[in-house]
C-alpha cells in the first residue's frame, strides 16, 4: 500500500504553525508498513486542493488530509473530496446530534455555520470526534480511498489512533509487524560512520538502516518487517550485532537513553558517585545530569567555576598553573577534576575547560580548544579536543564528549 | 512572484524530525511578499524528487529545495535539480578549499565523499554556507530559478539570510521594506496576552501582529510592510508603544537577546557581579548565563548543590533549617542565595531549591514547588511559585523565572 499526505491550511503556508500532525502521521504509517512518497500542504483554496488530491490519487492507494473540516467558510477539504470522486455532501443526523450535544455540554449557543461539521460526503464512513466537534471521514471509490482528519493536532491524533488505525489495519489485513530500534552513536562523524557500514546501507532492503544526526549524535535507526514480533526482534538483533563488530565503541545507547542516563547507569551499577568543574560548559554537564529523575544518587555536586579566582579558590587549582600554563590546558584540567572530586568528596571528578568563543582565542589556543578531565580513584587521565561550530555548537560538543568520556572510563576502556 | 518549497529527506517522511524548515522559509516568504501555495515533501529518490521538482516548476517561478547537500550517496538534491535543468555537476574548486579548510581546523581526516559537497551544477550561483561544510546553489533557467539550501535547520537559515534574501531580493527589485520586531515576553501565558491586546489582533493589517509561544516564552511579532526602513520603524514604534503601556513589565527584550543577556546587561551597567546555587535547576541557570559570549565578566561562579550536604558543607545552609523546613523551602532557599553570594564573593547571589519531579513530592510539597532566592546587597528576596508540567519543563520554567527576577531585581521592580 501506497499512501499520500496532504496538508490544508493557508496558516501552514505563511508560517505560522510547525506542521507536527505530517510526522505524526507519518512515523505512524512507517510502523503500519504503508509506503509514503510524497507529502504536500496546500492552502484553502478549492482548485490548488482538487489540483493536489487529483496528483496524490493518481500515485497513492490511500491519500490522508488533515485540516479545513471546521464550521468556517474556509474549511473546504470535505467538499472538495467529494468532489473528485463526484459525490455531493447530505446532513448526517448523528453527527448533527452530537455537535448539538457538545455545544449544549458546554452551555454555548450553536451557530448556523456549525451545521456545516455534519455535511458528510454521499456514502462515507463517519469517523467520530472523541475530542473535538468536527467528524472525520472514509470514502472509498475503486482501490482509492481519501481520508479526512481534523487541523488540530490533539483531536487528529485522537481520531486517527481511535478509527483510522482499526480501520486501516481491518481494510488491509495488516498482520505484519513493524519494528525499530535506534542505536545511538556518539564520537564520529555522519561520513566517517557512513564509511564504515557503507556495504549494509547499499545492500540494505529489511531491516532498514536509516542514519540521523542529532545534537552531534548519530542516530541509526533499525526497522524490521516481520510476521511477529520475536522474529522482528531476531532479524533486528542480527544486524545490530553485525554493526557492533564495526562501531560498537561508539554505540552507547539503544533506543531512549541519553549519554547523562547511560552514563549514571553505570555509576549506580558501580556504586560510584560523580562531581563536575566546569569552566566553558558553563553548568551544561550538571545540567544533563540531572535532567535524569534520580540523579541525585551519584550527581552530588557541580560547581561552574568561570574565572581564575574560582578554580583556585574553590578547587585548589594552583595560581602557578593558570599563570604558566593558563585557564585552558592539560594541567588546569587534571587539577579541576581532581579538586571537585576532593571538594565534593565523590568517587570521580569530571572537568571541562575550553574556549567556547568567539572571543578568547590566542594563536597558539584557537577557539574550540577543549581539555576535559576524567579524576577517577586511582588515576586522572585528561583529553585535549579542538571543536568546531559556534559557541553553542562547541559548547553542547563538550558537554557530550565529556559525559562520554566518563562512560567509556567507566567501562574501563579510555577513549 | 510565485515560490514553491521541497523538502526533501526521508527521515521527514518517515516522521522521524518535524519539518520546521517550511515552517521557517514560508514565514520568510509572506514577509517578502513572495506567494507560496504548495509545500512538498519528498524522500532521497531520485525519480520522485525529479517529479516534485518538475511539478513545482511547471506552477511557480522559484523552487526551494532543503536537504540533500551532505555527503553520503543519499545527498542527490543538487544532481537531481541540475538534471531538471539539463546541467552536470562539476568540481567549484573555491568551495572545495572551503571544505578541506574546515576539516583541517578541526584536525580531522577528510574522506573522499566529502568532495561530493563541492560538486556544483555547471553555471551556477554558489551561496556560501558559513555555519557548515555544504554550500547552497542557485539555478536560473529561462524565468525559472531553483535554490538548494541545506537541510539543518541552523546552517539552512543562516544561508536563507546571508545569501538567498539577498539575491531575492536584487533579482526581484523588491523594493518595498519588510521590517520585523520581536516583542520577547515572559511571566504571562498566552491566553492571557491575548486578551490584553486582543482588539489590536482584530484589528492588524499592517504591521501584522502574530503571537509565538516558545520555550515558555512568548513572542509578539511585529511585521510593516513599507516604502523605506524609516517609515517602516515608525510604524513598529508606534504599534510598540501601545503595546507597551499594556504589558511593558513583561516585555524583556527587543528582537534577539535572551533574559540571561538582558539580565548580564543590566549586571554590567550597575558594575554588578553574580554567582549562583541551584538545585532542581541542576546548573541550567549557569548553563543560560554562559551561554552569552563575555559572561566573564559579571558570572563569577555557579554551584550545583543536588544534595543537602553539598549545601550545608558549601553553601553554609544551616542544618537545622533544611532538617526543620526542608530542602525546598523559603527559608533554604534565603540561605543559599546569601551562601552563595558570600562564597563568591559577588554582589548577587541567584538560588533556586525545588520538587521538578516525578519522584520527591508529599502532600504539602507538590511537585513544581519552587523557592528562588535573590540576595541582593542589602537586602534578599524570596519568591514562591508551583509550575506545571514534565520535569524539563518545571526545570526550564524555574531557571528562566530565576532570570527574570534577577533583571527585575536590578530594575528595582520586584515583582
Amino acid at each position: 500500500m501506497i499512501a499520500e499526505l496532504i496538508s490544508t491550511g493557508s496558516e501552514l503556508l505563511l508560517g505560522q504553525v510547525v506542521n507536527t500532525n505530517a510526522q505524526y502521521i507519518s512515523a505512524r504509517l512507517a510502523e503500519l508498513g504503508i509506503h509514503l512518497f510524497f507529502q504536500t500542504t496546500v492552502g484553502d483554496n478549492r482548485v490548488r486542493m482538487e489540483k493536489a488530491l487529483s496528483t496524490a490519487l493518481g500515485r497513492a492507494d490511500i491519500v490522508i488530509t488533515t485540516g479545513g473540516l471546521g464550521p468556517t467558510l474556509g474549511d473546504i477539504t470535505k467538499e472538495v473530496s467529494s468532489g473528485v470522486f463526484g459525490r455531493t455532501l447530505e446532513l448526517h443526523e448523528e453527527s448533527l446530534k452530537r455537535i448539538q450535544a457538545v455545544f449544549a455540554y458546554r452551555g454555548l449557543k450553536m451557530t448556523e455555520n456549525n451545521i456545516r461539521q455534519a455535511m458528510i460526503p454521499q456514502g462515507a464512513i463517519v469517523l467520530p470526534n472523541n475530542r473535538g466537534t468536527a467528524p472525520g471521514v472514509v470514502m472509498e471509490e475503486g482501490n482509492k480511498i481519501i481520508i479526512n482528519l481534523p487541523g488540530p493536532p490533539y483531536e487528529m491524533q485522537g481520531m486517527f489512533e481511535d478509527a483510522a488505525v482499526p480501520y486501516l489495519t481491518a481494510k488491509y489485513g495488516l498482520k505484519q509487524v513493524i519494528y525499530s530500534r535506534v542505536l545511538r552513536c556518539f564520537g564520529l562523524g555522519e561520513s566517517s560512520l557512513e564509511e564504515e557500514i557503507k556495504d549494509l546501507l547499499k545492500q540494505q532492503s529489511n531491516p532498514t538502516i536509516a542514519l540521523l544526526a542529532r545534537e552531534r549524535e548519530i542516530h541509526i535507526r533499525l526497522t524490521a518487517l516481520a510476521d511477529d514480533v520475536a522474529q522482528a526482534d531476531s532479524m533486528l538483533g542480527s544486524l545490530e550485532e553485525v554493526i557492533r563488530t564495526r562501531i560498537g565503541q561508539y554505540i552507547f545507547a539503544v533506543n531512549e537513553d541519553t549519554l547523562a542516563k547511560v552514563a549514571g547507569n553505570l555509576l549506580v551499577e558501580r556504586k560510584c558517585t560523580v562531581a563536575c568543574a566546569e569552566s566553558c560548559t558553563g553548568g551544561m554537564i550538571a545540567a544533563m545530569f540531572t535532567d535524569v529523575p534520580g540523579s541525585s544518587a551519584y550527581f552530588v555536586q557541580g560547581v561552574v567555576t568561570y574565572t581564575n579566582e574560582a578554580k583556585i579558590k574553590l578547587l585548589k587549582v594552583k595560581e602557578h598553573t593558570i599563570s604558566r600554563q593558563g585557564a585552558v590546558s592539560e594541567q588546569t584540567a587534571r587539577e579541576m577534576a581532581e579538586g571537585v572530586r576532593s571538594l565534593a568528596g565523590t568517587d570521580v571528578g569530571l572537568s571541562v575547560t575550553g574556549i567556547a568563543g568567539p572571543g578568547g582565542a590566542t594563536e597558539a589556543k584557537p577557539v574550540g580548544l577543549v581539555y576535559i578531565g576524567v579524576a577517577m580513584p586511582d588515576s586522572t587521565s585528561v583529553y585535549k579536543y579542538v571543536f568546531s561550530g559556534d559557541r553553542s555548537s562547541i559548547r553542547l560538543y563538550a558537554a557530550k564528549t565529556a559525559l562520554d568520556l566518563l562512560r567509556r572510563n567507566l567501562l574501563g576502556a579510555g577513549t
